[in-house]
């Protein structure tokens, strides 16, 4: 059963970040997001406002709805048209609003039979743990989704609203060794924990490591897409995006909204400022500076 | 029990590949395929055809039997040794076809008893899944091996002869978000699929993300090794080679033939034409035309 | 319960790697190694040599007991505060052998119920093996640790007191493809073991294929950290150490205690000589001598 939506519904969801309308909503019916190529009458459809044929596009568009920023004209066009043009600050976040309320399955909660949780761990309400996902001595918040084949160490805390992807790794010991005069590799205790704060995402086969002796910790908001290493004793700051394949070596500190692009690596006891940007691939071994964008091997500050 | 092989058998199964001979095959006996070091009488042995020594390595191998190309003569030392050369086109084209049919052993048919599949899966014929893992509610074609703790979501379409190593996660959400004014970051609705076609193989704790608004597809025949990440929305053509670590992200077009080095990274909404080459470590962020080979970080085209 | 130590016992323990004293231990109690910011009475505290400002860290520290290297001197405020002063060679080593004994939980020996091991398998004694990890037709030695959700293939030998960390995937096929003219790719066969000697570590996520037509081997005392690739017929000498997402292409010989810095890679049949270092992002395309360091993009010889 696909959704049939009155567009005077989506409209009655978005509230406040209306800023005006175009046209006549009445009786139009919803159906789905698509992408450009694949707009039809029963799409939703948005323009994107750093477009610079954003008027264009949206007289294009075979969607009868379009969410669209304040500088498009309700033209002889799309008056032609009977288009219906909704006003909003920024369409791409309402249309995603929409979507996750309107288009997204929710999980169910529940926890498959083949889980395997240590009896003393402390789980919250409202949980999804998906299959041969191993849970141990931790504790888990409220509103939590685990996906398949998960493993969580003993030791590790986790908020409310997390969402961890499948074969993810989280709170086994960092990699830290001390050679002896012969050569030998000797371990350094690795005796901290993990905490992640609430509303982080962690990607699928990501591995986040525990402390060595103070703890490694995931601020709140923060994302982490798939087959991220996140070392011993690493502090990220809240609202942070960290993109597939980055390396965050030890005792790095990350401040809020950060952004990292894939496959950057990042030294150890550095730190990288509020609001600051690391290019794809980047090879970072100094501090970066606040609002500062970084790129290269080795990384140096771009100048715009 | 080690196979025994008449080499007479092995000339027959190469049928039209090959383009003559040299010596006597009658009763030689083949055992096994060996690397240089390791080449023994029972070996048969082949001859890179891009090695400017290969007469001397003809004439200095231990084996009885070798296949080659059609640029070696038999010589003097050749004939006294009594060797059997078995001329082709690519010898170790013909060595790879001998190997697969004669050495490897078959994947036996079969489903292990822990496997979780979604009860609305369409599962075809002759299929192998390994232990613990788990198939939502997909499609899966004939001659299929999916090996251990492998996951793969619903909506994802698998075709025929596909081979998936283990711990792959084939199917989930991409990672796109939108910021609010605050700072929160929202996700954007990940409701694509996974097409994966005939003939692909998927490395082990590779992970392939559903489509945003559109589809992820991996093209016929193409090669994927471990730990590859590739987004939401990448549209991956036929034959092509992506070794392991390498990062695609959202929204790349990567055309027929193409060969991405290990550990590269592609920035989204970009396309690498047919034929390129991307070499190692690479950091691509504009469009690559087909046949040209890029290097660095930034990449740029290499002129040879 | 956590544990009362008398700084005597560890002394006792230290043996002859003290040096020297100064103070008096009689009556110290320890409880607990800790980060800077968070040492206090209880805790075995420690002053890395390598700072300028040691003997400053020694007079500042809220530990009653440190262990020190020898040029730290018993000044007139250690005097007063009545520190207890262990002198060794190496602080850092000294304190990670007595984490290790008096801080670190053991592993209990035992194989969780759900682990599913070949019939044919020759198991050694004193295993842990963690839940869902999947063992082939494979010889495993003693006191070796399996964390979860690892799958070791058939053929692969593991030495004595070896840890494989949660999602390893040991010992499946190389990636080895030959074109034909039509450009379908073959798969080369992959016939090869992988060996793995005494005392190594394998991080979570981790993928190391066995030989194609020789063996893949990891050297005694090598530790390796999470989410690396390590090709088929690759050879790592002794006490290794190989950081995060290090890639290292087929046929690469590594000689002992080379060090490899997160998010390098290394191509195919090169070799990398003893105690030479691989910077951070590094792309190695060319053999690198014994002892030097190699950094960049392409890597070249770094002359501090």
């Amino acid at each position: 059963m696909k959704p049939e939506i009155l567009l005077s519904t989506i409209i009655e969801f978005l509230g406040d970040e209306v800023k005006g309308f175009f046209g006549c909503p009445e009786g139009i019916i919803i159906k789905h997001l698509k992408a450009p190529n694949d707009v039809d009458e029963y799409t939703l459809d948005w323009v994107n406002p750093a477009r610079t044929d954003k008027q264009f596009i949206a007289e294009q568009s075979k969607a009868k709805a379009l969410l669209i920023s304040t500088d498009i004209e309700y033209s002889a066009e799309l008056q032609e048209q009977s288009k219906a043009l909704i006003v909003v600050d920024n369409p791409k976040l309402a249309i995603a609003k929409v979507g996750n309320v309107f288009f997204v399955a929710n999980k169910k909660n529940g926890i498959h039979g083949s889980v395997v949780i240590n009896a003393a761990a402390k789980l919250g309400n409202n949980l999804f743990i998906g299959e041969n996902s191993i849970i141990g001595d931790c504790i888990i918040g409220d509103k939590v989704i685990i996906y398949q084949n998960v493993v969580i160490n003993d030791g590790v805390i986790i908020g409310n609203n997390v969402v961890i992807k499948p074969g993810a790794i989280l709170g086994f010991e960092g990699f830290g060794y001390e050679r002896t005069k012969n050569g030998e590799l000797i371990k350094f205790p690795q005796l901290g924990r993990l905490i992640i704060e609430d509303n982080v995402e962690i990607g699928a086969n990501t591995c986040i490591d525990k402390g060595s002796l103070s703890d490694t910790i995931i601020g709140y908001g923060t994302k982490i897409n798939n087959l991220c290493h996140i070392a011993h004793n690493v502090i990220i700051g809240k609202n942070v995006i960290i993109t597939a394949h980055v390396n965050i070596s030890g005792s790095t500190i990350i401040e809020d909204n950060v952004w990292i692009a894939p496959n950057s690596s990042l030294i150890g006891h550095q730190s990288i400022g509020e609001n600051a940007t690391i290019g794809m691939g980047a090879v970072v071994i100094k501090d970066v500076p606040a609002r500062e964008t970084w790129v290269g091997n080795p990384a140096k500050k771009l100048n715009k």
